[in-house]
């Protein structure tokens, strides 16, 4: 089975995924609770922090995946189970970012919002390292070109390093959901910069 | 007429009817009915379920969708009629979905509630299999290479086998909308399991 | 330019907006009313056939899109700007489908609405039309084979012809709502018949 | 890497933003207000208005974009950083639009609903023209042919050209919100004539 369209349905799960996040941003009520339409628009930042570090998330993990996919002659049947729950990670994302922006700024309920967050982010990542390590290892006879083990090592090892800031943000909801949302925006950019793109190479 | 841009439809209105599954997982408003965001989340749990196993569902009927499709070298218009009403029995699912989560817990209307989702997996199946007969069987001059009727026959089998435990649950709405929930929920997780991959060879 | 990101885009927009439809069949709230969900699910039948009509209305134009398209060798701006106005009658199409299921029951209201859904239809069919006439006699030299004069003017008598019976529902939209929504339906039907194959060959 | 999923991607992103935008169109509740639907469906002309502007902005950019990464053979991570920031600049667009058509009409805070409108247009066609920029002259060595300077500082002056009316449009709507509407619509309809198609050449 050909990579073609595995590619395209992915495509298409993460681009609808993406673009549905802007649903999250809501248009205020005209004159609700007596206040402006620049208060209000204020009063919603967390929705576009969460919005843009989400974004850009699951950007970064198109270019990833589309490196991942780039270097499979074939697909088989374990392959495309793994990246329906891979996609499956990532479809569910506008509802976590959803929940993190409504509580951020609830003092109690903020931690759970948080965890939900940073988990879903960490889960989407162990999928994709599952998925990586089953395609460089297990699969090796579908790789397009021969990797040599030393690469192949390499390029795991950049996907596991990757989990601890997850694991690290999710671990930090105890304490507030603004370093939560810290952390995985400072991610996002990072890996949006030049230096980072060694993970997808 | 080629089959690319049918596969690229088709892609397109199974992505955005998989992703649009997640609009049915709502967050909860702060502070509604006095419960703390954990229990609003934990109260939430059909909505999981029924997100899951129609995420899975839709996705291994993709996956027996790309071998369908893949084993046509063109396609004729009734192929793309017939296509036309799988798709918008794929399309209705997020409604389905939607209705068991929110009826699963309801004492009465439980039982119409689960037969409906049964009842569209079971639909969407039927319309399946009868694409599978029309392409194997009618549209034999069709198809990229020359499948011996045994094999044609056993692919037709497969599927039509697989419409039974749908019927089943269906049938089981009438008992419960759990057991109907929990039929459908082993059927994804069967089909997404390595042994079933026969299912789309 | 070629045509090969056309149809990509256009078949894009026109999953989503047909995917989009199921957004307007809505889970009754569970003891609405006091009714049943037997009593809800049933009284919501205009739902239902708007959007059976809606959706497969919008697949026979994707067919027929798909035919018109083919037969381009590239596509100028003119052509891509003429698809992008088609696209915008199609893309509002959930909309007019709402507005027709909310309103075929209200005695007053439901002609405008169902003015509103065969309009929709018509200007659909007008654009689609002044874009195959635009293709086929102003831009020949962009065909992909030299189909003759006689040819020609036979896909667009087709397509012309298309138009009158949607004038027609629109017309009668005036006399009632129901009127205009069988006849739409039946269109939709009659072109998913085999025998109206030859309006895409 | 190849440019091929670059615009399947940017293609599906598209595609949803511009679709999704038809989901401000509400369909009034019966009987609302004791208005009738005529009345209610004029009332909310500026929700025509922004719909069909922005609809066919988005498709311009489609357009331009097309023709942008057409002359590239391939693309690098900075490439893809950047043109997922250019996706999120369009697919804030439906958020913009509803803002837009929900305060046009209010006295005071039309101002500030037109700025945000204005330039959500103005940052998309910044960052297109810095994309722009960077593809045809820092890396000149992916570049599909041998453009010569002159034709590269064309394409690009063309670009920032464009710049200027958008930010005009943003100026002022410190002066009215149906000015900067007024100035958008009219540049959709400017890029969509033939004589503005030397912008995409």
């Amino acid at each position: 089975m050909s990579t073609n369209r595995l590619e395209a349905f992915s495509d298409g799960v993460l681009a609808v995924a993406i673009t549905l996040l802007v649903l999250d941003i809501h248009v205020p009520e005209p004159g609700r609770g007596g206040q402006s339409l620049a208060d209000n628009l204020a009063h919603a930042w967390p929705n576009y922090a969460a919005y843009v570090t989400s974004f850009v998330t699951i950007g970064i993990i198109w270019i990833n995946h589309h490196a991942m996919i780039g270097r499979l002659r074939k697909a088989d049947h374990t392959i495309l189970v793994l990246n329906l729950f891979l996609l499956l990670s990532i479809a569910i994302l506008p509802f976590a970012t959803s929940l993190m922006a409504r509580y951020l700024q609830q003092p109690h309920d903020q931690h759970l919002a948080a965890a939900v967050y940073g988990g879903a982010f960490l889960v989407m990542s162990v999928i994709f390292s599952v998925m990586q390590r089953h395609i460089l290892f297990d699969k090796a006879d579908l790789l397009v070109e021969g990797l040599d083990e030393q690469r192949r090592r390499t390029i795991l090892r950049w996907g596991i390093t990757g989990l601890i800031p997850y694991a690290v943000a999710t671990a930090l909801a105890a304490v507030s959901a603004y370093v939560t949302l810290a952390i995985c925006a400072a991610l996002a950019l990072f890996y949006a910069l030049p230096v980072a793109s060694g993970n997808d190479a």
